[in-house]
C-alpha cells in the first residue's frame, strides 16, 4: 500500500523573528491559508489516506503538529535529535514496512507551497508507479521557473518506458551562472518529493549508506534512541540518491516553492501594483518590491525599495529582502537576548 | 525687568509616530536628558528668574507643561487657538508690560537643543542689552554650520557701537544653492531668539502689524478669546521683523538646533562609528547613517543605509532619513486610523 512520509523538522531560523524553534515555518500561515504542514496533508487527499501518513519531527514540534494534523497518534515518529533527511526517511520507510511489508513510500516536506494540488497528485501518483514498475528510487524534478541558487538540480538522463528518465547527475546549489546553464540544458529542481518501495529503499541503504545502515539493528531491536545515537547524520541526496544507480526522475510541472526565505513571500503572496507584499496592518507609499509582515503594529513604509520589514514576536527586523537568504549568519551575530524568542 | 517668553505650541507631527498632538516634540526627551521644554527653562537659570518666564501654548499642552516646568500658574498663557508667532509674542509682551511697565523681553522656543548654555546666556544677555541701548527689536543670528534650507537667514548690515549690527535683509528657507551663497556671505540663521523692550515691540506692532494691532483693544478689555478671534494669524518675522526698520542682529556662536525633523537626531545624539543613532533597544549591523528609535521592541537593522526606523505609540515607520523633512505630506496621505494617535 501507499504511505506518505512528511518531514516536518526545522530549526525555525529562516523566518526570524516570526519563526521560532517552537514555531518553525511549517507551522506558520505563510501562504495565507493554514500552515504549510496542514496544507501538505490536505494535498494528499485522494492519493494517500491519513492513516498512512507518517510525520517525522522532534518532540516539541510533534506536540504542536498533533492537534493541527489530527493523524493517528502512532503516526508521529518523534526524532530524539535532528540528523538530516536520510535517517528520518530511512526510519520512516522502515516503519512503514514494519506495518505493511509491501509498503511504497512518498516522501515530502511540511514547508512547501504548491500551486496546483491536482498536478501535484498526478505527478506523485506517476512517481509511485515508476518506483514500483522500475524498482528505482524516484525523484520528482520540478520545472524551474528561475535560476535559483538555493536549490539542487537534477540533470535527467535516458528515457524509461513510462515517461520517467534516469538521472544523469545531481548538481547541488549551483552558482548563478551554472544555474542558468542548468536551466537551459533542461535540468529540473530536486524538490525533495521522492517515491520508492520500502524494499528498494532499504536495499539501497544497505548497499550505499553505511552512515545509517550500520545503525539499523538498533531499530530492529526497537531502540529508536540508540538508532539515532549510532548513526551519522547525512542527507538522503548525498547519502543515497547521488550514490545509487537505481534512481529515476519524473517531471513535475506545478508551481513549487520550499518557502526557504522571506523572499519567497514575494512569490507566493499577492503583490500590489508596485510589487509590494503586505501581510498585517501596513501602508506602503512610494515604495516598491518590499515585503512587510506585522503581527501587531501598523507599519508605514515611505520611499523605500527591496526592503523586508517584519514585526513579530516582539522584534522588528529591517533588511534588504535579498539579505534574508543569509538569515542564519545574521542571527549568529545577534545578542542572544534579542535573537532567542520564547514560545 | 527682564522677562522670558517661551513659545511652546506645536502640532506634534514632525516626530510622528513618537510625537502626537498631546505630546509634541518639546515634551519629548529627544536630546537624551529631559524634554526640550524643561531644558529651555533650565537654560535661563541665572539670566531670568522662573517667576518671570511666561509660557504660551494651547490648553492641552499647557496642562502637560505645568507639572514639568513648575512655573507660577499665572505664567501659563493659554492660547484659545494656534495663530502663529506674532500674536503669541505680542500678547505675552503685552502681558509682561501689564505686570511690569518697564519689561524687556527675551523670546525663545521650547523645542531647541543648544550646545553651550553659557554662550547662549551670554548672547541672550547681549541681545537684551542691545535692545535697550539701541531701542531696537534684536534678533540673535546663529552662525550656520550647514547650508540648511529649512531655516531663515539674516544678512547683517552695518555695525552698531556694541558689536551688534543692523539687518540688511531676511531670507526665509532658501534653496540649497542660495543657502550656500548666504553662508559664504556671512549670513546667520534666524534662530527665533529675540530680545526687545515691551514698549518698542508694542510701538512697532502698532505701526507695522495691523493684523494683530487691530485686535489689541480686546486684550486691553481682558478678552483673550476675542483678541484671537479678531486677529489674523501671522509670524513675527513676516508680520513685524521684516517690516520694521528698528531691527538689529547679535551674533550667537553656539550650537543650536530646532530639532525640526527626525534627521536632527543625527546632529544632537551620539553616533556609532558608522554614523548610526540608536535610541532604545536595537542592533545595527552592516548599516550606516541610520536613525533608530524604539520605545518597546528591539529593532534589528542589517545591510541598510540612510534609513529612519521608528517604533512608537503602536506604529512602525520606515523611510529614508531625508524624507522625514516631508513628514506632513506623508501624514496627510495616511489613513486616519493609522495616523491619529491618542494620548
Amino acid at each position: 500500500m501507499r504511505w506518505a512520509v512528511l518531514l516536518a523538522g526545522g530549526s525555525g531560523t529562516r523566518f526570524w523573528p516570526l519563526s521560532t524553534p517552537a514555531t518553525p515555518k511549517q507551522l506558520l500561515p505563510l501562504s495565507g491559508a493554514g500552515s504549510t504542514a496542514e496544507e501538505a496533508v490536505e494535498r494528499l487527499t485522494g492519493l494517500i489516506p491519513r492513516e498512512r501518513i507518517l510525520v517525522v519531527a522532534g518532540a516539541a514540534l510533534s506536540a504542536r503538529l498533533r492537534p493541527l494534523l489530527k493523524l493517528p497518534p502512532e503516526n508521529y515518529l518523534v526524532e530524539p535529535r535532528a540528523a538530516s533527511t536520510a535517517p528520518a526517511l530511512i526510519w520512516a520507510t522502515w516503519e512503514a514496512r514494519r506495518r505493511d511489508p509491501d509498503a511504497e513510500v512518498l516522501s515530502l516536506h511540511a514547508d512547501w507551497t504548491v500551486g496546483d494540488a491536482t498536478a501535484f497528485r498526478r505527478t506523485a501518483d506517476a512517481a509511485l508507479n515508476t518506483a514500483r514498475r522500475h524498482d528505482r528510487l524516484v525523484t520528482v524534478g520540478v520545472v524551474p521557473s528561475r535560476p535559483e541558487t538555493g536549490y539542487g538540480y537534477i540533470v535527467p538522463g535516458t528515457p524509461l518506458d513510462d515517461g520517467a528518465r534516469t538521472v544523469a547527475r545531481f548538481s547541488e546549489k549551483p552558482d548563478a551562472s551554472t544555474a542558468l546553464d542548468l536551466m537551459a540544458a533542461g535540468a529540473l529542481w530536486n524538490s525533495g518529493l521522492f517515491a520508492w518501495t520500502a524494499d528498494r529503499l532499504l536495499a539501497e541503504t544497505a548497499r550505499y549508506t553505511p552512515e545509517v545502515a550500520a545503525a539499523l539493528p538498533k531499530l530492529e531491536a526497537g531502540d529508536v534512541s540508540g538508532f539515532f545515537d549510532a548513526l551519522t547524520p547525512i542527507s538522503i541526496d548525498v547519502g543515497l540518491l547521488e550514490r545509487s544507480g537505481a534512481v529515476a526522475v519524473v517531471t513535475g510541472a506545478f508551481a513549487w516553492d520550499d518557502v526557504g526565505t522571506w523572499q519567497a513571500l514575494a512569490r507566493i503572496r499577492p503583490k500590489d501594483p508596485s510589487g509590494n507584499v503586505v501581510v498585517g496592518p501596513g501602508v506602503v507609499q512610494e515604495s516598491h518590491d518590499c515585503i512587510v509582515w506585522s503581527d501587531r503594529d501598523p507599519v508605514v513604509l515611505c520611499g523605500v525599495q527591496d526592503l523586508l520589514v517584519v514585526q513579530a514576536n516582539g522584534r522588528i527586523l529591517v533588511m534588504p529582502t535579498e539579505r534574508a537568504a543569509a538569515m542564519k549568519q545574521l542571527l549568529d551575530a545577534l545578542p542572544p537576548e534579542i535573537r532567542d524568542i520564547d514560545g
